[in-house]
């Protein structure tokens, strides 16, 4: 009896201390993060092609590297071709790691001919403030 | 005996229920974000007390109001007076109620003679991709 109520109490405990752990896991020390800044013009033409390529790879992305922190996509307002990403990794490993993936390839070799221009902003982080953290 | 057995082991409970909640609240609907990017350039003399001004509001933002999601401050590598800030707001009210706090304002106040130039891009978003949510 008194093993069976130390199990039905003690599970949520075991979860919320593995939650706990979980979360410090995915929160990496902010100055090794590598943040790139992505300014890309799309074919007009071509963009719902390209957006639907670029949030399947940002989906696959969070969802399958753990080294990927952010990857923000937005467009100019009243310029929707215009492209803005924000990308953060937890380090340089992760980053060169992402850039090896089999979906970040398949992304790069669909939207090639869709991207008019595309400027890379390298960056160091001052503050990287997220209540998402 | 019993009471103070399902005490000891029913709080952990209530603070994994509660903190599924916060964790829950703090997720809001990606459509209804409001996502801006500033581009500023610093007086390089007055950079570092730009820096330290940006950092306390964004660290104080952070802290005291629910609706500000992120505020990113990063330098472009080899210009670290060029200063970019990815802002997200949970919606529109959040955002203008940022503005009209007093961190906010004390930051505008504190910075306006060290700042030379400041570009605000006003966004849509196609894909908020975070590990973070």
């Amino acid at each position: 009896m008194r093993a069976k109520r130390i199990l039905i109490f003690g599970a949520p405990v075991i979860a919320f201390c593995l939650f706990g752990a979980m979360r410090r896991a995915s929160a990496a020390p902010a100055d090794e993060r590598v943040v790139r800044l992505a300014e890309l013009e799309i074919d007009p033409a071509q963009l719902e092609a390209y957006k639907a390529a670029l949030k399947e790879e940002i989906e696959i992305s969070i969802r399958a590297e753990p080294g990927v922190l952010t990857l923000y996509a937005v467009s100019v307002k009243g310029e929707p071709n215009h492209i803005r990403l924000f990308e953060t990794y937890r380090n340089t490993a992760a980053y060169r790691a992402h850039l090896e993936t089999p979906h970040f390839r398949k992304y790069k070799a669909e939207t090639h001919r869709m991207v008019k221009s595309l400027k890379l902003v390298e960056t160091e982080p001052i503050v990287l403030g997220s209540r998402l953290k």
